[in-house]
Formats: structure tokens, sequence, C-alpha cells
């Protein structure tokens, strides 16, 4: 008996994938351990009697890079973590066992785009441009969508598109968009499981600020318990047009770690409007 | 207008987590390099002055570590790759553009359980025992389920116990069960998207033998285009019972990579039967 | 004025090379990070417009591994590292800045060879043999040789000959010889700046017993801040009948750590007695 | 008898180090991995029954980072490394068997330093400055030294002074000075054993050009088999006033790599003139 999913499933779906390809080069967080992947064995190094060969990778890498999850593990404000852990003790041993990435469920539920950047009529906003909750809600109300209790919302600044440039997309002196602390309170006060952007820091960063405070981070993962994604590929989102979706999102069960690589999906059935 | 995906999704889903946590330490491959994660900045370390911190990891590991997905580019036979594209020339450049992990689709299809160990009412098969075509076709006939073309197979053959062992797991002196030759056979006949095992190589691994000869890696990935998923751990599966259901698997899209650790998730609707 | 240096060296030198060649697959302690080594780009991956191409490398490794050298902020005893040191304070920030590997002085001193397995006429001591004081003493009194305050004594078991086969010279079942608490002790009462041996720990590993109680560490690194040497090879040394030596040992100048891959040498003039 | 060597060495010596310290963040080459140190196990983290701990390290690194040498595998021209050996065949494997650098002997031999940026009475000489063949000369003259055949030369052009300046060290907009192809014909025509310099490539880099074209290292590593060493420290060489000197430089002995982080001392009796 085909259960209900699969028959979804079988009549055919639409997937955009909202994960950046993962490259040696690609633009990152300096604060983090630079993706490199190669090749220790090559086709042709080593061939079995039979004829046969297999090549295989070698990767170094932080978990903060390219599209990816933070933990709740991520991120303390006095020497606290979300619930009240105790930051400094919790690391001890080297792996966060109670709020590292290990503890996030793999997420297969409503997904809501908050296309800003398309309802403002620009490419993207500028870099230090703080997203605000007018922003969010008029865009909401344009797009015709409610934020609900549970979702994963993705907010859209066209940052994103930047993302090949290299340095430009990491924002140094331009500074990056992006909600700041209203917003922050905003989604947590609309109950979302998790959310997201198209920028390297989820939240607005200052020209010439860095990484130096991070407000956002302290409302959603310390007090809220909200997952924050980063660096999503989110033009292809708008260029649809969909404001709602499942998404699925299954980070790698890294124990203790702080955060990991995702390549969400969002996906309806074929022909849905 | 809520999808049809949406609704059997906002109906509740149950989820089956097929893969294992990746930990330093865990048995894997010789052959590829070690899992290792580390935190390179644990809270404490480093405060801002708005008394956050930010705890991070370095990652440094093979692809084909955990449970993972080869790429059509992990193997070739007397010099080609699938779709008899070069293996050499393809491997120029550090990268395999043509079939590398980047280039295997996100997943979102029919899963069957083939439960071999539960058929053959064992705990698990030995090492070095070959499953054979009457074992995989009287499994099927014993769950009642049919494997059809595009599924994604997954072959239990209960070794899969055995990985919080560790060593026990690789199997070097014991051999591991799995498919030989003509299970793969059987399988690409079948018209099968991808197939999978609870062991380390997929296939059976002759006592002693280590990975010197692997026929059914040849036939499924050189000359069939099946991926293979290793290192499931279908133990949960067993025990709900589940013969078909929705399997998603999402690769990380790493440019040019063999493969790819992956989490894949057996779902279904709550309540199905 | 060519100085009295640049004059013994112009006249000749004979060098012994008491580092093992790093290489992927090397034995080396399962508590440290793998030594892989792979190349990203190789020749043929990019030329240049000139015709040239410039291949390159990539290394994650533990500083463990191979020969190497202990920094005495690698072992604390009840919280506190040499010198009263609080080993948990002195870590936090990911480095230890005290006592970490860039510490310690390059070595142009002198050293001296304990050949215990040419003294006992064995190829090497058995494993979990125990050094003596008294085979400490009774080889020096054999060759001749007085230890001196200051001196690098480098301890001969013979079992680094097992270094080729792999996994005994770890020896997990059989132990390793070497000295013990007794041993260590007597190294420090004759003032020894750094002490080594040909063996993964330098000192005796209990059959069966891994690194579960390092008394000779304890000991040498933090009662007495006595660098220690490990996985020396001492074959060529014993060999040339060498007793005493110039011993040029060059740690590599990593802010923080705890050790360091080294490639001792010992050296002397030609045609020296 | 103690050996000429030790007497010299027992006498006491002046050692300047010409290694840069290996820490995370340095300037270094975007061409190779980053180096990034971290500890997998800091003390506190797992206390033996007896009381002590051990803390590790995890690194992950390029080989032409911080101080190193450029072992004659690195580079190739027209398909052939040093001696004509066939570049792309001798990386079959993974390794550089015939020219990696465990094939660079260690070096104990004359050092001489140039030191261009004292006799040009600068500071450092500008980015994309072309060190002429008259530069050297009129530098050796004003020195009163002569470059000897089996020399170690190192080319002072003071630009090691923005070392800790990070992005402009590495000289992207800017170039960075060095010898051109004429320095290193003449180089290799006094018939050194190894040159040295200051900056990130040893040789002129044009503003602007990055690494596109480095003919020095062309007429060096595969004309002539002359090794080349990167990123030296030559500050502390320069005060001291040293013109020549013993150098001590021992590569890891790592199989099969193209180069090798190294620490190379400058070194002379006390009290010599």
């Amino acid at each position: 008996m085909t259960d209900a999913l699969l028959q979804v499933v079988g009549s055919g779906l639409e997937v955009v994938d909202l994960g950046r390809q993962l490259r040696t080069g690609m633009p990152q967080s300096p604060n983090h351990p630079q993706f490199w992947h190669t090749l220790p064995r090559r086709h042709g190094d080593m061939v079995r009697s039979d004829g046969s060969s297999a090549a295989n990778d070698m990767i170094s890498t932080g978990t903060h890079v390219g599209t990816h999850i933070d933990a709740l593990a991520h991120v303390s404000y006095q020497g606290s973590m979300y619930g009240g852990v105790d930051a400094v003790a919790s690391g001890v041993g080297g792996k966060y066992d109670e709020l590292g990435v290990h503890t996030i469920e793999p997420m297969i539920r409503r997904g809501v785009l908050l296309d800003v950047a398309g309802h403002l009529g620009v490419e993207h906003c500028e870099g230090g441009y703080e997203i605000t909750v007018d922003d969010l809600e008029a865009t909401a109300k344009r797009q015709g969508v409610v934020v609900e209790a549970g979702d994963v919302v993705l907010i859209r600044s066209g940052w994103g598109s930047k993302f090949a440039e290299g340095a430009p997309y990491v924002g140094g002196p331009s500074g990056v968009p992006g909600v700041g602390e209203d917003g922050a309170v905003w989604l947590a006060e609309h109950g979302v499981h998790a959310a997201g952007a198209d920028t390297i820091a989820f939240e607005r960063l200052a020209p010439g600020g860095g990484h130096a405070l991070l407000p956002a981070h302290r409302v959603l993962l310390v007090e809220h318990g909200i997952y924050i994604i980063e660096a999503l590929d989110l033009e292809g989102l708008a260029q649809a047009g969909w404001s709602e979706f499942t998404l699925m999102l299954v980070p790698l069960n890294i124990y203790g770690a702080t955060g990991s690589p995702v390549r969400p999906l969002a996906v309806r059935p074929k022909g849905a409007a």
C-alpha cells in the first residue's frame, strides 16, 4: 500500500537547491578553517589486478563554510548557551555534548521565503543595510504569506548574487545587509524553527565592522534556541517565485560540532501553484 | 494554497535516520583519510566586548567515511569510468568535472529495504558470506515488496550491528558479508537508481582479502551508473519493519569529489502501514 | 675571516639522520591525528602561459607523529605543568603560550647514545621490558661514555627495527620496551637537556596497557622540564658505533603547540674517532 | 676524545633563527592550503587515573607556508623537471619519488647574506623592484664577502619587515621585490647550493601580477637543481651584521612532497668576528 508521501513523490517534484557548491577558493569567513578539497589518489595511481582503480578525496574544512547551519553550541552570551547551559564547562572534552550539531533534528517542514530585495525592487540591499521589521512585514504582505510557528524562514537580501565574486561577498569594507536585533526578535516572536539568509553571517554587518557584534545570533541561538542558516543560495527560489514550500535540511551528524555544512532543498509537487 | 506535499508534511511524519554519527575514532576504511573533528576555538577562548563568544570546528576527513555515497568518479575499470569517460584525463586538474559527486541529484524517491538477515533469521550474515540473488528474491518475496526501476534499494546484512565495536566492523580478518557480482547484476537488471548496505564496502569482502577486488562496484558504478551507499545504519529500519518508504538523500555538493558523507532518511506519514 | 665552526664544517662532516621518513600509513599512536600527505595540484593540472607548472601539497597531521619532540605543554600532572603552570588556564585560547613547542630552543649540543640492546646483545628488548638504571649504567660503562649535564641522551632498545612492520611497532598487545620511572629519575639526576628513544612513547608500555600510565613523562616533562624525543631511528647510529656526537635538533616553531615533528641529526667531523 | 665539532660547540655558539613562527592567520600565498593549528585535546579534557593528562595538536597545512624550502619537484617547465624528469609521469601515485623534498640532504654548510636593502640604504626595496646583478655584486663587494660554489645565499630585500602586517607582505597589488631571471642566472653561475630570500616567492613579483611568471624558479629549480628558500626572517641577521656563517637547514623528510616548512639557523662561535 503506497503511502500518501510516496504518492506525492511519485507524481513528481520540483526541487530548488539552496546550497552553494563547495569549492576550494570559494568566499568564506576568515574566522573559520578554509575549505580545501584534494585527491590523494587519482585514477591511474594504483591499478588493481582486475584492471580497476579507485580515486578518493581528502577534505580539510571548518563547518561554518559554504551553506551551513549553526548549532546552538556555536554562540554563548555571558558564559551561557541556550537554556542556561554553561558554555565553558560544556566544551570540556572537545565536544559540545548538549547543544552540538548532532542535536539538530533533520528538518522536513514548511519553509517561507521573504524576498526583501524583491519587495524593495533592488538587485540587492546595500552593504550594512539593516533589514527592518517593517521590511519583513511589508515583504510578507506583498507576497501574501504568513510566517507561522515552526517555519523555516529564509530572508533574501539579494547579496547572494555576489557569491561568485569572492571577497565582495564576505563584505569586510562594505558591510553586509541583514536583519539586526529587532528583526531577530520579530522572528523569535513568530516562533520560527530556524532562520536563514543569503549572506555569510545572516545578520547585518556594519561596514568595516566584521563580526565584532552579532546581536541577532544572541537573540536567536542563545535566547530562543532558533537555528541559523547562512550563505544560502536564494536566487533560484526568488526566480521561481515560491513563497512557501517544503524545506528539507539534513545536517551532518557530527557529534559535538558547532555547525555543519548543509544543502537545503525547497520542494514542491510538480505544477503546484 | 497549501500544496499536497506540505499537507502530508503538515500531518506529521515518521523519520528513521539511516546515517551513522560522525565521531573521531569511528571505524572506517584505512584507505581513506581518517575523520577528525576538533574545536580550534571554544567558548571562553575569546570573548567579545558584548559578552558573546563563538566556538568553531575544524574537520579533516576523507569523503568515504561514515555513511557515504560513492560518485561515479570513484571507480574506473581498464581506464574508463561510466559512459566511457577517460579516467586519467578526467582527473587532470584535481577534480572530476564529469562524474564527481556534484553531479548526483538530491534523491527524494522510493526506497526499499531488503532485510536479508531478517529473512535468514540471523543477527547478521557471517563475514565473507555472499548474499545471493536467491537471497535477494526470497527476501523481497517474504516482505511482499517488489523492486522497481528508479528505487533506492538498501540491503541489510545485519553486519551494521558491529559498528560500535570498531575494528570488527571493518572486517579485515573476518571478511564482510554482502552481494557479489551476481547480486550487483540483479540490482542493475531491476534498474535501481542507487543501492546501499550496512557495511563498509557495500559488497562482500573475502576474509583477509581487503578491498583487492570489488566486482559489484564495477558493475554498479562503472557499467550501469548506479550510485552506491555505504555504512548505512539499517538497524532502526529493520526494527520499524518498513519495506518501502520515501528515501531522502542529499550529498554535499563538493565540486569534483569522488564521494560525500550523507545522512539519508527513510520517511513515512505518521500512522502509515 | 673564516670562523672555527666554518673551518670544521669545511673539512667535511659525517651525518647520521635520526628521523623517520614521514609517509602516509606509517605507524603512529592512535591518540593523534593521522599523518596524511596529498598533492592538491600536480604537474599538468594547470600550465602557465610560459610553459611552467607548479605542484603543491596538503598535509593533515598531529604533531606527535613520526620522529617528534614533546613540548613541556604536552603533559600535566594534577592540574599543573612544569614550573607549576596551571594546565587548564594555560590552554585557554587554544594555544599553550607558556610551554608550547615555540619555547624549545633549537639544539646544537652534545648527544650521547646508550645502546642498551647492543649492551644486552639482543636485536631488541622485548615488548614490555623495563630498561633499568643498571642497564643504563652498564651500557654507558661498556661504551666508555659519561652522561653529563646538558646532554641529549638517546636510548636504543632496538625496537625501532620494527618500524617498517607497522602495527607491531606501536606495540598494543606486546607492549614496548623502555625506561620506567626509575630510569627517568636517573636521567633527571644527570641533568640531561632532553631524552629520546627509538619507540613510540619513549617509556615502557606494558603489554595491552597502551598509554594509560606514563610515569617517565611525568618525571621528565612535568617535574624536571626535560624534553622527550620519540620514534627516533637509532639503527644507523648503533651501526656507526658512535657514543658521543653533536646533536642538532630544530623543532618547527609552531606557536602554542604541544609538540613538533623533528628530524634530528647526529654529526661528527669526517674521520673523527 | 671530544671531536673538533664538539669542541667548537662546547665553547659556545651564537644562533640567529631565520624561520618565521608558524601561526594560524600568518600571511601566506593563497595558492597553498592555509596553515591551521588546533588542539583536539586540551588539559582537563581527559584526566588519567594517575592524575596526568596529555594535550595534543592537529595541523592542516600546505608545505609552502611560513619559512619553507622548495623541492626540485615543485616546478616544471614544458613538461620536465630538473634533469629532464617527466613531470606528469613522476607524479603518478601522488608522490614525487625522484625529486621530492625527501631527496634534499640536510644542509650544514657555508651561508652568505647579501643585504641588498642595507647596501641600498633603504628600509626595504619597493614592491616590484628587480634586484639586479649589479645590486648583488655591489652588495657582496661592500660587505667584503665572496659567493662560492656550494654556498647557501640569502638575499635580503628588507620586505620581510612587512611580515607582521599580513596582506601587505603577500604583496598582490604592490608587487614584491626580488631577483629576476638575471639574478637567478648569476646565482647559478656561482654554483650556489640553495638560494633564499625574505619574501613569499623569492623572486620579483610585478605589481598586480601575482605568481603568473616565475622565471627565477625555472632557472634555479628546473635548469640548475638549486633549492629555493622562501619567507625567511633576515632582519636579525642583518642587525647582527653577519656576512658569512654556518647555515643549518633540515627539511622534514616527507616522502614525495614538493616542499617543507623549515627553520634555518645561522650559527657562529661566540665572539667570532
